[in-house]
């Protein structure tokens, strides 16, 4: 005798379901996720049903009482989920059944499960993005926030990872924020893309029942219903959608990260991370380790390999829904929630970063980091770039020779052999604090325009 | 001594290059595609120079000129490039100075190679999404067409490659183009989000000369000038994203091949491809293999892995601009290249399908396609979906067990055995033909809502 | 003050770790499954700790005991997990302590949690890929049985999907056995490159007691002791080996379970799953999908993310151990613990696979699939290759014009007109039997040749 | 009328290939490196004809000879190639007839082009994994004779990119030794799995002439030939493997380049890199990149593109070939030569980095690296690890309270106030020097260890 399965499939079936095929094709702990979800679209869809007289007044009535003692039951925790009943549907009908009766087998009318998880997985994405919109709001806030209080501390820039020329490091994590607010669009974008009803498609053809489409949708918050109930019921475009998404988001985190790391360690010396996100060492007592930006950097090979496996599985899939598509659910659920707590403990360290002003100072001071100033210079003096380019260089060759850390402890003279054109309002120009402040454009790091920007970033996400 | 880089570079370097080195960090043949894109992008630069009182307008003419030059160089095929130089715009720059002498070496104020080749880089691929946009919709008007020809053809639809449910192979066609205009809106965000000019943002920090970015922006049709510079020379978000449309789109694609494939087995039989995009053995001398759609579905890997690729490249760099970035190029043209080419040669595959109506329709009955409508019309009888469901299965099981492909060909008693409420009108719903009729709404795949739907599609990409 | 976690490392830590980054870190319920093999690595650690006199014998026993009491905690279930310990190895010690006192305190002498979990993971690794090998001969066994039963069942060779050559069921299931050969190897390969003893590398330098690393390697069963301290602790090479076997070995999984659905449509027809194996619908009552096979190839898919993810992960992360390291950890036991249920699974559905020999047979006859062999005739016939290929070609076209199914019903004169050096003993190659029975060289399709490879199989895995 | 393929397939075709299609499938370029291979498999199978007497002597000898023609030209640059020939296979057999007539089409008798790039395609990458493996040896024995020249400097070990042990930098390199020695036995892992003949297996189902596999086999070299020809034709494991090995290694080396690149930048200062591996910039004439290893660093990232490619690939492929597998020769060429140009260069790097002891030993004496022999000693004097490790913690709190750089700058009193049993002697273990020299087990740091390992791995190399 087959198992419980045959309430859900048919008498077709003779023999009893593999236990190991069970708990391979199992995914109930998945599917929690989605379970309010699913009660709020069968109580739609049962309020649609009335209303196009497919469902008595009073068997909705019913239903719509049943479905929110087993919303209550799950709030409360004390739904009791039954594995052998495979999947969230399935439980929440045979609940339903064992509350109201009859009425409760009246529900599956004119839908299928392939349209139900579609809407319920939309449901579920739309909600976590628009909570992954905030987390990124946040995050935002803190990086202007603490870019604001450093806007006019000079660290060196870097290209290569070798000093280049002077920022601020205000401008530096401004730069950081440009990023999320790219991110901003895209987690906006995947949610617009993915904010339409399949509920009506049924299986995969529509149905026979006079349904209203646009009234579930419109009642979910679904900016429309499906236009084709094949693509309805086999679309999962948003789960890579929201993977890729998350894959960049990460990204930017883990550059962010990187440099975290790279700034907490002795050499640099630039910050300090709070304790609250910091680990020690089990057998050097001495140890004080970045752990949380390591795990980020960690966390976002785990998303970028979600992003492999929803490509990959998609591929090459028949119309229209197929059990591959189950699989489907772990790189949503697993990218969101990893990008979640990634933002928002990332935003939580922020305002605990204590700045080292003197070492960036310091360092930015090094490698000669006013060099194109210089060259800059000539070219005011009528110099062509390139030429100037060359004599600058040459001027860095003697300095470098001379083991100087700095252009402006040359000479005037030493310079001029390089540079005829060189005159003594030269040593103005070396300063990183000039430097600097002449950056003086939109985009620029020079401390006005950055203040600017954070201006502008306050109100675009305000 | 060293060889020609010290022309870009400087005299500190006292070593030859690697030969080795250079052809492993060599990429001209890479950035060709951006040739012309640099250029117009250094005339732009040479304008506002001008316009800004950086340049005279002797030397900005000059360079307009010289540019020009250099331009028709490169459409004629004249242009010698020259490896030892590295990249195109090293290349552009010596043949400029070549041209016109010392107005040449004036040029490179202002800017640096890392913002000169991210503005190149995004007017490559602002333009090649833009083509893409075109072929997309290419391929939809090729989709629609055939759709509009096989609007009332009934075919089985399947789920779990079952079949499930009669649809026609209009309605099957449209799941398509559904898929096809969410990638035109992928690619159209793609394109405004990468539509930011970087040029100003010179190497990292932007420049002490008085610039007019937005000038320079809006010369070249981007919506706006960078916010930030470091950002602006190390952001290569647009290539995940172009990676990322394109995978899914290849995704798209090779659901599609794998259809064709199916559909072309002797097994299947549903419809013949034209010779044009066939392919013989060269042993088997009755082969006739429908090798396009196969080599889609590979190039589909292909681009998986390009978006792979990129996502890993950007992981855990820290700012601004490092070398690894080169490696963001190759992923992002062979995937606008190859996508381009499958969306192409497909959109020109679609005319040439010969459909085998009877085949399709002979499919569609067997399976017992329209058990859900049996199951349907008892409920409309008044039986609760679920017992309605479970009564149709044991019919279906009785015509399985003599053998019986469709369920017509049981008697009204023979069923009224497991449904006593069916009726002899039971019959007219069992048809495949009533069956699609029946679906008659938004999305649903009764041929008038088909029609319906390609008005719809053609007013949208008219 | 500092929760728990300043027992592990140091007072110098102010600041309560922030909860939500300790929700984001922890990883308890994925390190449970090295639970065991950490108190394994503990007792040999304390053994070898007291054969070097760093321990007295007598701390040896209390500690001996003490694990020996947690690991039964462990086995019973009443081991009382602590979230705020953060990992197994630190519960694991707090437990000791409790237990024992001082003794459990001198546990951590000459090691670090850098090298235990290394140790850790590797022997876990280790037990998971011996199991993994006896799955695979398992799954081997079941395909060579099935293989034997229908070594002379004639069903349609496919290249590119279309009908191509008459081949054997048998030896079509045998090419899955060569590939899952090749796996046994990889398994192999695999378990020898991880089986060597991190133990005694400490945090990363080794240590300066007078430790002796081969004895501890020798009591775990690995082969040897490490050769390089830094490289010991940061090795995450076998994450990647694991990942990249599983995506063969799912790969391999995936072909085939693409064949079972394609078999198990109406249209093909070839064979049965049983109903252990299949599902039905929520709403279409006549349902009976192969579910498994389609879940294989969505986990597939899962085990290619995580190979993407393990390689991305270890990408670019400066020696020693990094935190991102935690996250090798999930892509490594996921891909064992699905590609072992997957390949369980798909071995217990072998047996139930029903042929239907007949449309098997019918399929291999039609798509003029001996065309090779007739032009192998010619050859023999003295026609160079070429041409007769040219010739039979010819022939095909026109069965293929007259609508003819198969060769053969064309007659001698008809054919003679395309190559007029054919005989009437031209219709004995013209079968599929005859076809199949030629192919009789090591490797081919002839029943002899396919029992032999079955024998020589069975014999390998013996 | 139909272009020059139809001399390979078949008069059926009445409709000229599509020249859109042409340009997507050909693949002439990518197979120009498999071509003389090709010559080399056609030659041994003419032998293996004539043996088998299925061709003449006669036949034989001018194939031979015609083919050590093509072979002649392709090697002076004199074959012309037909890009309308679309592969090398057919553009081989076309000249080969040209040049000898009649003969040449006798050739293809026997084989498929399924079976004959099976064999191309092996025969390539086995010459190229060996190839590999050589610069594999060459990679070892740079970082080798670099580490025995600097087995005694010392440098700060790091965990978490924080200062945690001190080690020396001849253990540092011999770490990444380990990995490559790794990889040398996973090239040739990846060598043995694939070195069997597909040669034999024609279209897919074995041939009925009376061939001789394995004589074929094993002039070229295979270890046997091929024991299934389904699997023979469709089998591109290797390929994965292959990337697999590849992403590894270009794993190892993005680990030594991050490691190098911070070693560049000022703030390490611990090498420098020869000016021949390093690039200028266009606009800052102070730059000094060490653009080699980022480049390495990114294209890690395209070989884990390629594996991510591979994989995907051939996932749910039916048997036996389909077009999708033309696809599998990118990633694998592409991998084999993007990880050998890494490889080389790499090794060219090597031996002119310059290392800057002062720098090095100065960071391994600060960040207290010496703690962890402060808590052994206490250790030995009699305290619980575990409580040795807290007090150690507060003395480094003392330490870093005062802001003294090391603890040996800590009066013994100051430490005696933490834990009383130090004595005067503890200086000796607070030096970098002693702590180094201490770890002197198989796999420790201590000088003479380093020596050691480096004896071990010149002798396996050798």
């Amino acid at each position: 005798m087959r198992n419980q399965k045959e309430v859900t499939w048919s008498p077709l079936f003779k023999e009893a379901v593999s236990r190991d095929f069970e708990s391979f094709h199992e995914c109930l702990d998945q599917d929690k996720r989605i379970a309010l979800h699913d009660v709020a679209g069968s109580k739609v869809h049962a309020e649609m049903l009335a209303r196009a007289g497919i469902l008595t007044a009073e068997d909705n009535a019913q239903i719509q009482a049943g479905l929110d003692k087993v919303a209550e039951e799950m709030r409360s925790g004390a739904f009791e989920w039954k594995t052998e009943l495979e999947d969230v549907h399935t439980n929440v009908e045979d609940r339903l059944i064992a509350l109201i009766g009859d009425a409760g087998k009246k529900l599956h009318t004119a839908r299928s499960r392939n349209d139900q998880v579609a809407t319920d997985i939309r449901l579920y994405a739309r909600e976590q993005l628009d909570l992954l919109a905030g987390d990124l709001k946040t995050l935002i806030g803190a990086f202007v926030d603490l870019a604001e209080k450093h806007a006019d501390a000079i660290m060196p820039g870097f290209t290569h990872l070798q000093v280049a020329q002077p920022v601020t490091f205000g401008h530096h994590l401004m730069a950081y924020v440009e990023m999320f607010l790219r991110d901003l669009d895209r987690v906006g974008a995947a949610r617009e893309r993915l904010n339409i009803s399949p509920l009506g498609a049924a299986a995969l053809a529509g149905t026979g029942y006079p349904i209203d489409p646009e009234y579930s949708a419109s009642k979910l918050g679904f900016s429309t219903s499906f236009a084709n109930s094949l693509d309805a019921v086999s679309d999962r475009d948003y789960v890579v959608d929201v993977c890729s998404a998350g894959s960049i988001i990460m990204g930017h985190l883990s550059r962010f990260s990187e440099e975290v790391i790279l700034w907490c360690t002795p050499m640099f010396g630039f910050i300090e991370v709070g304790d609250q996100f910091c680990t020690g060492s089990s057998i050097m007592p001495q140890k004080r380790n970045p752990d949380l930006a390591e795990l980020v950097r960690g966390k976002a090979a785990r998303v970028m390999g979600n992003l492999a496996f929803s490509a990959a599985l998609m591929k090459s899939q028949p119309l229209a829904f197929n059990k591959d598509q189950q699989e489907s659910k772990p790189p949503l659920t697993d990218t969101l929630e990893t990008v979640r707590a990634a933002v928002s403990v990332t935003a939580q360290m922020i305002p605990t970063i204590t700045v080292k002003h003197a070492r960036m100072l310091a360092a930015a001071t090094q490698g000669y980091s006013t060099a194109t100033d210089l060259a800059d210079y000539l070219v005011r003096a009528g110099v062509p770039f390139r030429d100037a380019h060359h004599a600058v260089a040459a001027i860095v060759g003697a300095a470098r020779d001379k083991a100087l850390p700095t252009l402006s402890e040359l000479s005037l003279a030493e310079m001029q052999a390089f540079a005829p054109g060189l005159r003594e309002d030269v040593f103005e120009v070396l300063t990183v604090e000039g430097s600097v402040a002449s950056r003086d454009h939109k985009g620029g790091t020079a401390p006005r325009r950055v203040r600017q920007a954070i201006e502008t970033v306050r109100r675009a996400i305000a």
